[in-house]
């Protein structure tokens, strides 16, 4: 299985063309959209949302992971294997947070060429070819060369900070749930927030933190937007109080 | 062929890891998204909708349907057989309203239970591999267990509400056109509102009724937004005036 | 492989049930949405969107184009097949730039009619099944016959307008850049607009202009959206000035 992790919009043009050049180099795999909304041009938010879900991408598989605000400049290509996960993007630390929480991890500098490569679209031209070669089991095309770390890396640590709000209003923070006290309140923007463990544990359109789905504190409201009603943001800063 | 029915968000994270699910259990099954916003926590709504759409899912195939407010809460897990078209999802009355329009519908508790389950996203944790289960026509791993009903249901009459606004500012409602004289006028939000074949038999910019691709009662306007003309929302009540 | 050009909306209930007639028709093929969000009812903006799309449409494949303002009215159904890229759709213009720049291109009816015919989902009743038939190869299903010409064309020329805007706010126009001297200067909305070669080759927020990965004329900012920032939609005029 491929995955896409990009901030190339869901109902754009940029998906389609890359799929359509993934399917040319392995033509068998099944390629599923993971996300392709990723806070635009944001690569710290990216590499903590890509980490959350990470353990959630079936062993043997591909990513294809892109937020690359510095394409057609310096920033190197990179194929990373983490915990038996192939990740191919570019080296500006967005694969670096899954790659630094893995038990292991190798990374690899990629050597194969497109023939021609647009200055603007390396997802298509480039990083689509090389996940469909690794996809399809074939190493050597993509003329990986194992090298000794990335050049870009956040690190393992949480960020506190919100990384991602979805469509019903939910704020994903990098702050892992395993790390914090079931009493901790958060603070943001001026409010403070306590936990419930689920939605219908709090009234209608009251805001609470929960663990959610992928691991990571989440801000939410019953039946509501929280980040509507909280004023909420990627990038907005969270302070704890152990409670 | 598995379709997806859910207010999971078409740009969100959610529905790539319900498919990656799905995949794992059914690695043969084409999956099709077939809505993934249904307007968000709103049941009625959403069940009326697929139920319009019920009858354009090809037979043989299963839909995962989930609009869930109630996840992590008491609502049970639920999979009906109607019109030989599984639909597998939470009993809280999303499912009902096709499930009394078909001819022929058997439902069944679902007594398999995942590895591990989340408070939050039932949808990938348990309905996407029950769907995968029965995908694959293997109903003994799903465990399931005929029982008498639904239980909730919401009936199958029609709805004389506003159940769906699409990106052209077109209005659905839960009324189906088969059973509205063709000189009925609605009223909406203080509009008087009456039928057109098609678009191109009314001005540019004018609202009308017809019956639209999938039989329900839709208002619309020739080249603009409807919604936006009439200030038209989901919940908006429909008066009939029979002409 | 099958790929969707349309104005259908990504994340509305209409491209799931196209899949599913695609499906049925051509269970082996690939679907790949290209483009569900063609600025809606713009046939004009679709057709020189689609004619730059063209040239990265992999030869053998079937594009299903509908953008589709006349449906239920008196346009012709059409499959046009332009340098080894069979295109299906209305007969209204959107497939005629990419036909007019072809070295080759055929032209034919399609004499097949379906089962039922709804009056305003042509692409579901109609569209799908040809576009199926023709990727199984199955010409004499779609009972083809070959004419002269498109009923309507917009012939082969750029458009000096601003023809599509995507979620970064990059607004595309419908100027080749193959066509512009590099000194050139766009003039749009009052605005006068250099050229880049790439993002960051500017300061951030900055706008200029660069040839796009579809080849296209594009307006953008550095990790900005050009389009909030000067006041750019679909429509606007562009001057050229030779620099």
């Amino acid at each position: 299985m491929i995955f896409l992790f990009t901030d190339f919009g869901a109902a754009d043009l940029y998906v389609g063309q890359v799929k359509a050049a993934l399917h040319q180099v392995a033509p068998e795999a099944r390629v599923v959209d993971l996300l392709n909304e990723a806070p635009a041009y944001n690569v710290k938010a990216g590499a903590h949302l890509l980490a959350a879900l990470a353990a959630r991408i079936p062993a043997g598989s591909v990513t294809l992971a892109v937020v690359d605000p510095g394409v057609g400049g310096t920033r190197k290509a990179v194929a990373v294997l983490a915990d038996d996960r192939w990740f191919v993007g570019p080296d500006n630390g967005l694969i670096s947070v899954a790659a630094a929480r893995a038990k292991k991890s190798d990374v690899f500098a990629i050597g194969w060429k497109p023939p021609s490569l647009t200055a603007s679209f390396h997802g298509r031209d480039l990083f689509a070819p090389v996940a469909g070669m690794l996809a399809r089991g074939d190493r050597k095309a993509a003329r990986l060369e194992e090298k000794a770390r990335l050049a870009q890396s956040l690190g393992a640590d949480d960020l506190a900070e919100v990384i991602y709000v979805d469509h019903y209003g939910n704020a994903m923070t990098g702050l892992r749930a395993s790390g914090l006290q079931r009493k901790a309140s958060l603070v943001v923007e001026g409010h403070r927030i306590a936990r419930a463990r689920v939605f219908s544990d709090v009234p209608p359109g009251e805001a609470f933190w929960y663990e959610n789905s992928i691991g990571l504190v989440e801000i939410a409201a019953n039946s509501a937007s929280a980040a509507e009603r909280l004023g909420l943001g990627v990038g907005h800063v969270i302070a704890l109080e152990p409670g």
